[in-house]
Parts: C-alpha cells; structure tokens; sequence
C-alpha cells in the first residue's frame, strides 16, 4: 500500500481517547470519507458505548493492541501527559506502515520520549490541531472543530519524509490548515499564545473579589472564559512544557513591571502608545 | 412635578455623546416611553446627524445649554475625562430637578470634581452600567445593551434620597439591575474586575511573537477581545482610577510570582489547586 497515492487511505483509523478531540478527528474526517472505520479506545465503557450511540465511532474496544491492529492511522487524543506511552503501546500493536499522530498542546516531552523507542519514532508525527473548547469529552465533539483551523505538525528526527507527507494529509482530511515548525519553536510559540495566556485569565479570575463577582461585564466574562477549562489538564500541559511556561512567565512579569510604573507615573503617552500597540497586534489578521 | 409619582416622567431627557452608551440609553428607553424626546449632543454635526437618521435621538445641537434646557434627566456619556466638566456645565442650564447622571466606568474622580460645585453636587448622581463593548460609536448602540446588566449606583454627599431614587428608576428604565453602592467600593471592584484584567488583556496580546500570530486559537481571541478596545478611552480610565488600579496591580504582581514559583518547582498538587480555584470563581454565577 502506498498510503500517499491511495484514494482509499485511511481505511481504518484509531482513535485513543474519544474526548472532544478525538471525537472530532473521526466526524471531521467522516464528512468526506464515509468508508473510513474509526475504532474507538477508552478506558471508560460507558464513554464508549456513548460515542458509538453518537455515531462518533464505529468498533469500540478497551484495549489498546485491539484498537490498532490492521489500522493506517492512529491519533492518540489523551491529556499530554499519557501520550508519549501511549504512543509507545500503539507502536507495538499497529502495522509497519501505520501513521501514529496525537493532538497534544506541548511537544517536546513527548517527541524526547516517543524518540527513545526506534519503533515508535518512526512512526509518530507530532501535531496540535489548534482547536478545542474549555468544554470536554465526546458530547462536546463536533464535525467543523477543525475547519480552517492551524494544525501544527512537528516531526521528530526520526520520522521519513513520506511519514511526515501523511501526516499533512491526515490533518487535511479535518478541514484544517497545517504548517509544520519544530517541536522547540512550538513550544515556545504556544506558551507564549495559549499557555501562559491560560494561566493568565485563572489569574484574573483568583483576582476577583467575592463581593463584585455579580458585577462583573462581558470584558471579565470573555478573559476568564478559559479558566473554566479542566485544571487536571491545565496541570499536565504546565508539567509537559515547564521550561517555556517558567520563561514567558519572566517576560511577563517584566512586562508587568514596566505596565506598573507607566501607570504609577501617570505616563500617559506612553500608556496610550502602550494600548495601541496590544490594539494593533489584536486587530491584525 | 413629582417625578417620582409622575407617569411620565422623563418628557426629556439630554444624551450628551451620542456614542455606544449614550445612544444605547436612548434606544433602550425608547422602547418602553414612546412620547419621552431625546436630545442629543455632540461636538460632531455628523455624528449628530447620524444618530438623527438612525432614530436614535429626535432633536440634536451642538450647544449644552440648548441641550440642558428643560430637560427632566440629563445623561452625560463622554470618555471619563471629560465627564466631570461636562456635568458641571450641564447643571448651570437644565431645571432645578433635573437629574444629571452619567455612565464613567470610573467614580472617585469624578464625583469629587462635581462635589466642588454645589449646584452639579445637588442634581448629579452618577452610575456605571456594566455594559459595552470594545466598539465604539453610536452605529453600535443597541436598544438591549443595558437588558439584565448591572447598573452600579455610586451616590455623592450632596445628593439626596428622592434624586438617588429618581436615578435608580431612571436606569431601570434601560432594562439595567441597579446596584448601590460607595464611590472608593466601585473604584476598587472595577480596578480588579475590568481595569486591570483589561490590562491583563493588553498585556497578552503585546507579548504575542509576531511570527505566532497565525497560530493563535479561541482562548487567545477571547482572551484579548478587549484589548481592540480604544486606547485614549483606557488612557482616561488608567489616569481617572490610578490609585485603585496601581493597588491592583501590586496584588496582581505578587500572585504572579507566587504562580512562577508554583510552575517552576513544578508543585503539581498546588498547581491544580491553583486553577481549581480560579474554575471555582469562574463557574459561579
């Protein structure tokens, strides 16, 4: 088979975890391609036999080797934390030609570790599909989460370039858009857009005092929106990509710093040129 | 006239600006007092004829003193700079019981400007609708701005209780909850409630790598919503609210290195605590 000149690729595809995410894989994927089976693993039967009533799924299954044998792809869609293993355990189970893909918002841990095992490194490409909601599991999944949306593709070094081409493919096949970057700058590019801007709306959230939490406004509302994400997975994502999150939380303060004095010094050209400058980088594209 | 007794009580009311807030109280008002007339006022004949050709207001100039004139309720709805003088000057030509209000999202300066003019004091009791948008502009007003939003009362010395009442009924009017409460409490919520989370906002959007601005996804787009936001109108507010903003800032600073020390030492169970806490805050209400 020659997965990158097949019509029929993927014909049968894993999916590891059938959360918002994954859920969304299969019915982005399933729009054009209604012969792919999508074969669902979790720990959780009840959230199986959900996503099967949902249509998200076709075969479901609480094994992992069973999930993956005779599959052209797998996307593992797990909390960032599990990943690299669970990568490692499909490795083992899937074909020689088999994609292995995940959807995790930090890369560098779990490229470093997948690379440890030869087997898993070949067949891994790294992604993060830049789409998700503060909202999770299947019941949240959608078809059109992906559609046009950025999905990062990192390669490790030990992935071929045909791998790496599928990998595209694959994500294509969502209605994304895919831009490939390495696994350091992607680290750093989304501490510095997703991370740390999480860490700052739960900031601003811990900030509110309890007696004017009634009168807050649609401002407060739109910053904090993030804060009411899973703060079991907001503590992996901080864990996986650690040194970047500690950096940018650096800049930051520095930059909070200058805010501080600009404002105690009643520097007001500067605070309106200051203002200006977040209005133009917010209004671009 | 009683106008707290009078059914028909505001004949005539003076919106000077006629931008998103002021021209919003017209349209919102309108919709339950058909026969109440609307002046508007703005330094802008433009504007003023826009607002004109939009229904928003039925008569408009370009004099405060036209504007003022036989008026049961003046709502003064300029940038917060300006909103002191203007009161001030309203007061010298609208009728004994004519009630001056406003829509500052800033208190403490401007009611102790109004305070050094006894006249202004006696008829002046100023408010904030917690409501808006990072638009600015009467072509954004909108007859349910004000539905089901806070309207925060902030009563100066001077004012007494029948005026304080005639201030709540009037912003009921607007569809707005009122609220009452003390000029330095306002300051000192709304620094921590959107003063500087409007900052916080800014802040995210400045420290985005301009060759990740492709990548950003909703929780970034969310997040820095505001920061499109006018940055004179911020400059006025930052300047009107200094103290309490300054004060915020500080707090802010400090619960972010504590973060910084808590990610660095990779404190795990803290971490999730941390951001259980800020879910707790976001999830109420």
């Amino acid at each position: 088979m020659h997965p990158n000149s097949d019509d029929n690729w993927p014909r049968r595809v894993a999916i590891l975890g059938v959360g918002l995410l994954g859920g969304s894989v299969a019915m982005s994927i399933r729009r054009s391609r209604p012969e792919t089976v999508f074969v669902g693993y979790s720990r959780s039967t009840d959230r199986l036999a959900d996503a099967i009533r949902r249509g998200i799924i076709d075969e479901a299954t609480d094994s992992i080797g069973d999930a993956c044998r005779d599959c052209d792809a797998v996307v593992v869609a797990t909390p960032v934390d599990r990943i690299a293993a669970m990568v490692i355990e499909a490795a083992g189970h899937c074909p020689d030609d088999c994609l292995i893909t995940d959807v995790g918002s930090t890369k560098s841990g779990i490229v470093a570790a997948v690379e440890k095992d030869a087997c898993a490194a070949a067949k891994f490409v790294a992604a993060h599909p830049i789409a998700g909601s503060e909202k999770s599991g299947s019941q949240y999944a959608v078809a059109n989460l992906f559609d046009h949306k950025v999905v990062v593709v990192t390669p490790g070094k030990a992935a071929d370039s045909a791998m790496v081409q599928r990998t595209d493919r694959f994500w294509k096949m969502t209605g994304g858009k895919t831009v490939t970057m390495s696994v350091a700058d992607h680290d750093d590019y989304l501490a510095a857009i997703s991370h740390v801007p999480h860490l700052m709306s739960a900031l601003v959230a811990r900030m509110t005092p309890p007696v004017a939490r009634s009168l807050v406004g649609t401002g407060w509302k739109d910053i904090t929106r993030v804060a009411s994400g899973d703060p079991e997975m907001w503590t992996a994502i901080c864990r996986e990509n650690r040194p970047a999150i500690v950096t940018e939380l650096a800049r930051l303060a520095e930059e909070l710093n200058q805010l501080r004095s600009i404002v105690e010094d009643g520097r007001d050209d500067e605070m309106a040129s200051w203002l200006a400058e977040a209005k133009r980088i917010k209004d671009q594209g």
